[in-house]
């Protein structure tokens, strides 16, 4: 039986398991919290730290291939496992390239691929040299996650606010959109593309607050991203799921903004919306098996369960049973015992026929549903 | 969080467990094969004999809700944690009736269920008394399954071959389909009845071969199967998922064959092809949430994935690379190290919008997908 290993124990790593059980495949999770999603669903769980270059080695050797669910790994024993035959699946390279913001906004310009006005900086007072990026953003290169590590700087007195670390400095766009295409490629080459998500941002925690699928973009919008996303993934030369997160301007520009090279967030209603979920998916890529079928069933929409503000302590669900009495409606709680501020606790899959009664009964599940602490 | 536990870490289980996932529920599997299908996918596996009154006894107290994947199990050690206030689900009692075939088919006549006609013998001579039930079909009443403790008895002169033990002799009903349903019942009462399905029998092994989803049946006789499932299951008194089994005969007549009180194999296709599968609604039973939707969203076909004749070993899945190169197909593998001749190793389900091409791609499946001994 083939041994997959994953790096991290996160709820992805927990979703990839669940699916995993569908195929002959003894997993194994590498993770430094004994508690975490993904702990009590895998043949063996081995403690360990992601990100240090012992820990990630001897996890490494003795499996055949081995994925991430996390871009923050130890990359330097990814690529002695690489060199050892052991197949990486997002390539090392493909990883190195994306987890660092400059070397990721780099490679989009390098390979001609569209992405907003930017200047690499490597101290706070730089910002000062670039007023034509005033108003912009501001994110530092390494270890910025979920909103941590990005900082908008409105204008000349927001200077101060940002990063004294080496960063990549964004001219704001007039956004009208936020999409997110899913991109996946067999160890074969061969792809299968995931109809673009409509990505709703909430704006303080800057955390997705729904997505629905389709999304609302003309047939010509959608095939002139979706050519940019085949773009972004095939310059990568990395087999592997990716998600491109594309901004669509007021004049219908499209831009890259980032690139995920992993399962995600805007892929889960293809768990119950697509025929072939970006999990299975996954695993057809790693198994080496033909790829599946992107297309949806039915049109979708997420809302994601995170802890409320000023919430932190063991986790309590209120209003799972109301939000289950309505139809087609289903959750997905990640099984963190603690709640935190913002913490990804959870998502809720809705299906409808359309995106009226999808963004009506998103919109009733995020007025139902909360996590609070007990 | 609520403790579950499961009777059997079998197949069943383990699909259970793929699902439990998604809720807040903790997990706990009692079976004596440490190296089950479930063994890895729950957060605790307590090693142990389900047909053992200490080892139930012991397993389940402390838990909050009690479920089973089989029928054969300590109906005792279930009755005196029930006394004991643990939630029970199916109810002991429904077990009972259900688990011995002669009780089972005794609870079909007292409530004026349709049924085969039939003769309760406690020896095997005693069938010489029932010439008017010849041709017929004896069935032991405890301990038959997958066609094991069913012997059909053609003429007088296959007498000898029929059971010495307490056991059902049912005339012979010429039938024209097999169907199962599935009902839902909430603890609160409420149910959900999956549509129709129709079972496509393998006569050697008497296993099932393929089945599909929307069962091809009139109207009239959908309706009224439909309303003698919810009668026996009304009848049952219990919460729980349980699955109908109907013969259909030559003239139109409907009889229950038999019921089972747990997920069933012939729910197998909800996991893609229902809004809401067998697995999540008996989680939404067992943690006391709304039912979900049972209704298709697309038609589907089952193919059950059973050990070559011949074969005995560890176990090589000989084409799945072909099958899921086939669109819409979905491969379930059950973990089991070792084949054995009609072992259940496997489904498949397969998507499609008709019964053409359902039952050309199941035959497909049927002759491309293998499990041998390696």
């Amino acid at each position: 039986m083939i041994k997959a290993g994953i790096l991290g124990g996160g709820q992805l790593g927990r979703m990839l398991l669940q699916t995993a059980a569908n195929y002959p495949v003894e997993t194994y999770i590498l993770e430094s919290d004994p508690n975490c999603p993904a702990a009590k669903l895998c043949h063996q769980f081995v403690l360990g730290n992601i990100n240090d270059y012992h820990d990630v080695l001897n996890f490494g050797r003795g499996l055949d291939v081995i994925t991430i669910e996390i871009e923050s790994v130890n990359i330097e024993a990814l690529e002695q496992l690489e060199k050892e035959g052991i197949c990486i699946i997002p390539s090392p390279a493909a990883i190195r390239t994306i987890r660092n913001k400059v070397s990721q906004k780099l490679f989009y310009s390098e390979n001609h691929i569209p992405t907003s006005p930017f200047v690499i900086t490597n101290k706070r007072e730089e910002l000062k040299h670039h007023p034509g990026f005033i108003p912009g953003v501001h994110k530092i290169g390494m270890g910025g996650y979920d909103g941590r590590g990005i900082q908008v700087i409105e204008t000349d007195a927001n200077i101060s606010m940002g990063f004294d670390v080496p960063a990549v400095f964004e001219k704001k766009v007039n956004i009208k959109k936020e999409i997110s295409i899913i991109v996946a490629v067999g160890t074969d080459g061969k792809m299968a593309v995931y109809p673009p998500v409509d990505m709703i941002f909430d704006p303080h925690l800057n955390l997705l607050s729904y997505q629905i699928c389709p999304a609302g973009i003309s047939k010509n919008i959608s095939q002139k991203a979706e050519a940019i996303a085949i773009k972004v993934v095939k310059e990568l030369k990395s087999a592997g799921l990716f998600a491109v997160e594309l901004f669509i301007s007021d004049n219908d520009q499209i831009f890259v903004n980032e690139t995920a090279p992993r399962v995600h967030n805007s892929g889960h209603h293809t768990i119950e919306a697509a025929y072939c979920s970006q999990f299975d998916m996954m695993w057809r890529i790693l198994l080496r098996y033909p790829l599946g079928n992107p297309q949806l069933i039915l049109p979708a929409a997420i809302v994601n369960l995170v802890g409320e503000t000023n919430a932190s302590g063991l986790a309590n669900y209120e209003g799972l049973e109301q939000v289950l009495a309505i139809e087609n409606v289903f959750v997905h709680i990640y099984g963190k015992k603690e709640t935190r501020p913002g913490r990804k606790m959870g998502h809720v899959t809705i299906l409808a026929e359309n995106e009226t009664i999808l963004l009506h009964l998103a919109n009733k599940v995020r007025h139902t549903l909360f996590v609070r602490a007990k």
